[in-house]
């Protein structure tokens, strides 16, 4: 990883390349991430959502509202 | 998709389709998007609430808060 | 339902007609909507809660906060 | 009701009269409405707490914040 | 209490006066208020904090966020 | 406690000495309070967290969320 | 530490070094901070995850969202 100044540089290298994220309610998607506002809302294509390491169901293209994203990981 | 910049442009291109929305509390709406501003309130027409993959009501023109919902998916 | 640009539209069109109202905490209002503000607080006439599809009390008027509110549905 | 333009209306037109405030913890106040702002923080005069419908105690003056409530009614 | 065009002249007028306060989470303060600002965040001098009507601990000094605070009552 | 007009005074009075907080999940720290912002944000130096009173661990140097925080108490 | 005016000051200073973080559902992770901002947003480069002081997983870099941070502390 790059010596970055600004958190969301993390997900303007990750546009295009598949993330995990985890949402405040516990459960996680991973997808290809489409684009991100500063508000942290992002789109995911082929999104996944994943429960306790295995596929739980296939969703394709999503939107999901920032304000309940607790972390992101790079895949 | 087309690889778009801002988020809100998957909602833009399902003005008139139908989409799935799931709220913090769990709740499940299907319908047709109608409208959206940029605090992610929306209407839908003809909407259908479901639970677990099944019909659970028919609401028909319905206003959703946007800082309820948590992924809104294109059907 | 016209094809109105904005969400806050289906509230204007809705002054003086009934509307139901679904809050965050699970309970549900039904009355006439005299006003509304862009925070979504509003104030219904001849308002009735309802639990489980009956009418569980009159309260008359009432404003309601529009940060509790998950859902507006016109009747 | 006048058919007001304005969900604070009907605060204003409540000021020195009984209003019944529902709070997001479940708890109910009723008291003569003395002064209020725009963010729905209020004062009651001669406030008593509520709870089923008897009176559960009996507060005076009391500053209510406005983030708290739920709804608010005319008695 | 004289009446006020706004909710805040409640608590100018408690300045060096005893006030009764209830958190979010039901905890109860008593004290003489010292000082607030327009986001309710207050300091009390000899605090008290009370539980279903007695005294649990004092507590002296004490800086309360506005944010968690439910009401305040003069005592 | 001198009759200070902005409850914040009581934090910058405060800065190099013992400061006890309390979150809103309950934990409470004790340490020396090193610099705070008009967020409540704050750093603790030789922080220790208790719990019911007795020390829990110590933690070192600690920046701690202001929007967490219930209650400030200089020491 | 040194006498620094703002609580970001410890961030600043704690870039590139392992910094151990609480997030408010309780979750904990250690890793090295490569980037923040004024949310308190924050990157972590060799992250894992921690529960009752073992080791849960390993994460690479991840971005974490401010507003569910409770504690930052250098390690």
């Amino acid at each position: 990883m790059s010596n970055s100044d600004r958190p969301l540089d993390i997900l303007n290298d990750s546009r295009n390349k598949r993330i995990m994220i985890e949402l405040k309610n516990g459960r996680q998607f991973i997808g290809v991430l489409k684009s991100f506002d500063i508000h942290i809302n992002l789109v995911l294509e082929d999104a996944e959502e994943h429960a306790e390491g295995t596929l739980k169901r296939k969703i394709g293209n999503v939107f999901l509202r920032g304000d309940t994203i607790i972390l992101i990981s790079p895949q």
